[in-house]
């Protein structure tokens, strides 16, 4: 490390072969000594958005430069209409282009749509090629970075084309999220507070004690609540790397989320929004199971509005909620399955009839 | 197994969990019996092309209808040229249309393309769902079909774009290669004769021997070469899935056949053929790089010829070749490397001065 760069925690996930770090810390970026133990490779290129790029890919590649000669910046359009095919193939168009073998490394710089659109196109390169997450965003750095799915959208839904490909690295510089709007704070916090209800209960107590530090971005907070939520992640993903199981857990609030995205079309609400307010819904739902008190779903729900996040989906009428989580592919079989609370801080998974799920819907949406 | 049905060998392929076994056999694909180990599922897909799809679809579908209730079947367009993004998409666009979720079971039903494209479609849909492999090409059931490699074609190459992702079995019914045209045989004899000079000396002589009744579509004499082929590939895929290194020797005659393929565009040479022509040219390069006698080469030759096989290149002109080779997946770091023979029955990998290849290629193509 160079004397301005402060690593603060490395979180290891363990899956064998495929085990990595996840680095935590400030001026990481900048730092060459967080880069010295990757591989050598003849061609490296840093994957990016218009919006990350002036900020970071400069430093990023300032960092790398003196260990990959041969290093390109792929710019992709920003925002999650991008996150398709074509977007994709235009990073082969561009690795292909430059003559890039399997042995070609590729730095995915940005926030949760970068990181899946380059880890996609990772696992897809020549049947699989090495990839680096440099998550620029709250969100990516607690969750999407972090356990190696990556995807794109299909027309007919969220996330539909993917894969399951593991990161050489994670490294999360805090510094990058000075740069990130309130909103964008916000909605990587509902992935943050996620973590508490299905994992950790002290963490809810933390949350409430911290939430103005977070929202001011002050850096303790933050460090904290990234490492916690990484080791949370790191422990459910160690244990069911390809979600045949428990990781599902970390999906609560995402079948309610997906439908709002869904239904309103992406870019109205942040995907950590419809996740705020798909967590209102889940736990309510879990409290129409008779599974946790009224007063946890409550104390939940707080914590969420508290973080600027919304806690009333949009009026979508519960039958096309029904139609569109019906789509999801967290839906097995016929059967909607919901991952519900079993208490603060276990999740399990369920098979819900369709009539406490409209309930549900109806009292938490807008009319 | 039903009276007709005959199951001549089971070839187990050892991958850990992800192992399975290749049947071989005659009247496989109308036997209940033959599915009767698979997975139950909510929904099933059956992808063919047009080509297969009158001789076999209808057939297969009877005997997995019992199983699967809802079982719909996939026509791709026919051809190499149609093995890009727009076909998986059109797998992705009738899955998701019917509803399938990641418990879903695909049958790829035809040669080497819709194998190629119906897995890879099965390794992203919602990040991979199970399949089986149903090749109906000599070509697939002795080698395409077996291992676990899929992929499309990008503007810039051919099989760019792919994942590992192993099928639940691989079912040869030899059958099926009665309605093969004899040019889609001889192709495949290409890749079976390839198992003799870089894995088993002793299927040379067996090929000198059972050549014709080979052309002549014999059962025996099928089933014995597609069962050694499957072993020999059975055996270098178990130690190496993801082709780190002995694998490779699996692309013996490959860099020199896809730059025939794709530098007289793709459709004009079958793969076999283009492979059968690369043979002969690696052979020459081990005999140029002292490895093999001249003698060794020429029998390889005749073998290659016997079957029909073109033992000549296009001319394209050395200098093309070089372009295109260095432009193939196969080219690691900017060094050109060749699988060669270091003898009868073994092969290895070898990075090899483009003089040297350049005099390969003028002495084995057109003027």
């Amino acid at each position: 490390m160079t004397s301005s760069a402060r690593l603060v925690a490395r979180v290891p996930i363990n899956l064998g072969s495929r085990s990595y770090d996840i680095l935590i810390g400030s001026g990481l970026i900048d730092a060459p000594s967080t880069w010295a133990d990757l591989p050598q490779a003849t061609t490296a290129a840093i994957v990016t958005d218009g919006n990350v790029a002036p900020l970071y890919a400069g430093r990023l590649k300032a960092a790398l430069s003196t260990r990959y000669p041969k290093l390109m910046v792929i710019e992709l359009p920003a925002g999650e209409a991008h996150k398709d095919w074509g977007t994709v193939n235009s990073i082969f168009d561009a690795l292909l282009g430059s003559g890039c073998d399997r042995k070609a490394l590729l730095f995915a710089l940005g926030g949760g749509v970068v990181g899946d659109v380059a880890g996609f196109a990772a696992a897809c390169y020549m049947r699989g090629i090495a990839y680096v997450q440099v998550p620029t965003t709250l969100l990516a750095q607690v969750d999407s970075a972090v356990g190696g799915k990556t995807a794109i959208n299909h027309a007919l839904g969220k996330n539909m084309i993917g894969a399951f490909h593991q990161p050489l690295k994670v490294v999360a510089d805090i510094d990058t999220l000075c740069s990130l709007p309130k909103r964008e704070v916000a909605a990587g916090l509902a992935e943050v507070i996620k973590y508490a209800p299905i994992a950790d209960a002290g963490l809810l107590d933390w949350l409430e004690a911290h939430l103005g530090a977070l929202l001011a971005l002050d850096a303790t907070a933050l460090q904290t609540a990234i490492q916690r939520s990484c080791e949370i992640k790191a422990s459910v993903v160690g244990g069911d790397e390809r979600e045949q199981g428990p990781r599902a857990i970390l999906n609560f609030g995402h079948t309610f989320g997906h439908a709002i995205e869904t239904g309103l079309g992406h870019g109205h609400w942040l995907h950590g929004e419809a996740v705020g307010c798909g967590m209102v819904m889940a736990a309510d739902l879990s409290v129409r199971l008779g599974l946790i008190e009224s007063a946890d779903s409550l104390r939940l729900k707080r914590i969420i509005a508290g973080a600027g996040l919304p806690v009333r989906g949009p009026s979508l009428g519960a039958d096309r909620y029904l139609e569109l989580m019906r789509m999801d592919k967290k839906a097995e079989g016929g059967a909607m399955r919901f991952v519900v609370l079993e208490g603060l801080g276990r999740a399990g998974v369920r098979a819900v009839p369709d009539q406490i799920v409209a309930e549900v819907i109806e009292a938490n949406s807008a009319a």
